[in-house]
């Protein structure tokens, strides 16, 4: 099948790409190094392939994706890097044989992985993100609370978000530095093997944590592709132009299959003016017809791929693989 | 079953406000004067209502749309107000018996329409949103071209969608007018009884449209709310907070559950500071604590909707009903 019989908008995945980024990233990152993060794609079949390149552990941030994680198989090691207060079906995953440690940055928290049958937690620490994670001075003390509640605390995890699109690497990598002394001082407090952390963006730079929780990597969008790391674009939304005027056209790619907390998505060879429900306008350089198909590019991939059911596998306009997007929801 | 007992983020209206909703705008476009847009909520329970309300025609922007439309019951009179290139689908629903009109702008669109096997089309006329639609002087010509196709022409559309959030009331008016005489003036050279227009922001001022696309004023969001129309915040997205600090508090709703095209969700009560996938950071004036419960306020109501499997319609804090978001994807 070629990607004319699609319906659109369609989300395809560029093979030669993907294999690329896969590979790239396993390098650098070889077996537990990397314990990828599957919110970005959403997609087990893509996590199969993360696994066979030598990564048992993932990353997940919703119940959900452990629960479709663990239908797949790949439930060998799961963390679920969120905060949760209601851990009974993950708890049920536990009983079922799957393992699964839970972040936890409160008494309330830690109170939820007991009673809903966790047995394994990381203490989750706020490196300067102000999002989930306690302070890195109250990390031994919640430990504490941990193992007396009887939970296995199996160290630290403490996400530097705010360093992911950080362009300049010098200024990356010393933020990162002083991110990790943060989080450093507070596994030494709590102690266990782990010190999860990182993303994409400071793949490289994160020399500190035990293991990296990368997910962009796979797939790519514009806003990481103007960072210069060496991964490539192999995502985009394919869309039909379905109106041409001599100013601009429009293709049937909207806000509907575009994440656009980043901003607007690009377009090859176009100036992108603005996006509508089921639309983007554009003023190409060349002139395109109705019919005309056309691949957009996205600005942030975990929102854009939460938007569509399935993603399509491509060797140029071939079709290789169908895959499920089959972690969406909750 | 209450709304504690919900797994969260989940998407709740306000059944009070969304009846209030309903009969303002029935009252203020009866019957056959509005046209309720299904994309706002892509719910068939929820146009089930707006029918019961007397509106017969209603408004689609996808192909799946009027399909799973059609199979709810709800195929009287749709009209398709966006363009395709391929009319299959919508020619076997009209095969099927369903009465399926559907925008074109181009000579590719009039003959895709045609060779899909629909039988009426509106000529879709660019009135300042520079997105589709044929320039107003193009208009005759176009129907000509599609009544030599086959086709029955049944008139024109012209979303003023750039009008919709101008807030000051005498501006808007003044520039709806003068998008509608350009529609108007298409319309004499086009012939038919149909001149589709207008949306919730300019549902009021639109007095030359004999039918309005209106579909925000369901369930309405913060960026419609601001401008001053009679119509309430039914629609909210439930969260949990899973952590609190002493300086801002996270709940569990974030770009996976929330259209960000419009900019950050509100929470009454609180100074909301950034969005991650899974996340809102925000700053409450009084303390919260993890597990309670938070209502966002989406910024625009048409992507966050698309972004859940249900929505349930709540009393408080009970659930009344749950109605499935059925016509996501394409």
């Amino acid at each position: 099948m070629r990607i004319d019989e699609l319906t659109t908008p369609a989300l395809l995945v560029e093979q030669a790409v993907l294999d690329a980024n896969l590979d790239t990233m396993s390098a650098a990152l070889p077996g537990p190094r990397l314990r990828p993060h599957v919110k970005a794609h959403k997609c087990t079949a893509l996590a199969h392939r993360q696994r066979a390149n030598g990564h048992v552990g993932f990353t997940c941030a919703t119940i959900r994706e452990c629960e479709v994680m663990v239908a797949a198989g790949l439930g060998e090691d799961l963390l679920l890097a969120n905060e949760v207060l209601d851990a009974r079906r993950l708890g049920t995953l536990v009983r079922d044989g799957a393992r699964v440690t839970v972040a936890v940055d409160s008494a309330e928290t830690i109170a939820a992985a007991a009673a809903g049958g966790v047995r394994e937690v990381l203490i989750d620490v706020n490196v300067g993100l102000p999002r989930c994670g306690c302070p890195p001075e109250r990390a031994g003390d919640l430990a504490g609370e941990a193992r007396r509640s009887g939970l296995e605390v199996r160290g630290v995890m403490g996400y530097e978000g705010h360093l992911m699109l950080v362009a300049d690497p010098a200024d990356r990598a010393r933020s990162t530095g002083d991110a990790m002394a943060l989080l450093l001082a507070a596994a030494a407090d709590v102690g266990g093997a782990l010190i999860s952390a990182g993303g994409t963006g400071t793949y490289a730079d994160n020399t500190w944590a035990t293991e990296i929780q990368a997910g962009s990597y796979a797939l790519m969008d514009t806003a990481y592709g103007a960072v210069g790391h060496p991964f490539g674009q192999a995502l985009s939304v394919l869309g039909t132009v379905v109106s041409a005027a001599p100013t601009h056209a429009v293709v049937n790619v909207g806000l509907k299959s575009l994440g656009m907390d980043h901003g607007l998505p690009a377009i090859p060879g176009a100036q992108v003016w603005f996006c509508s429900d089921e639309h983007t306008t554009f003023a190409p350089e060349e002139p395109v017809r109705a019919g005309d198909r056309v691949r957009v590019l996205p600005a942030h991939v975990d929102p854009t791929v939460v938007l569509h059911e399935r993603m399509h596998v491509v060797d140029g306009d071939r079709i290789v693989e169908t895959w499920g997007v089959d972690m969406r929801g909750w």
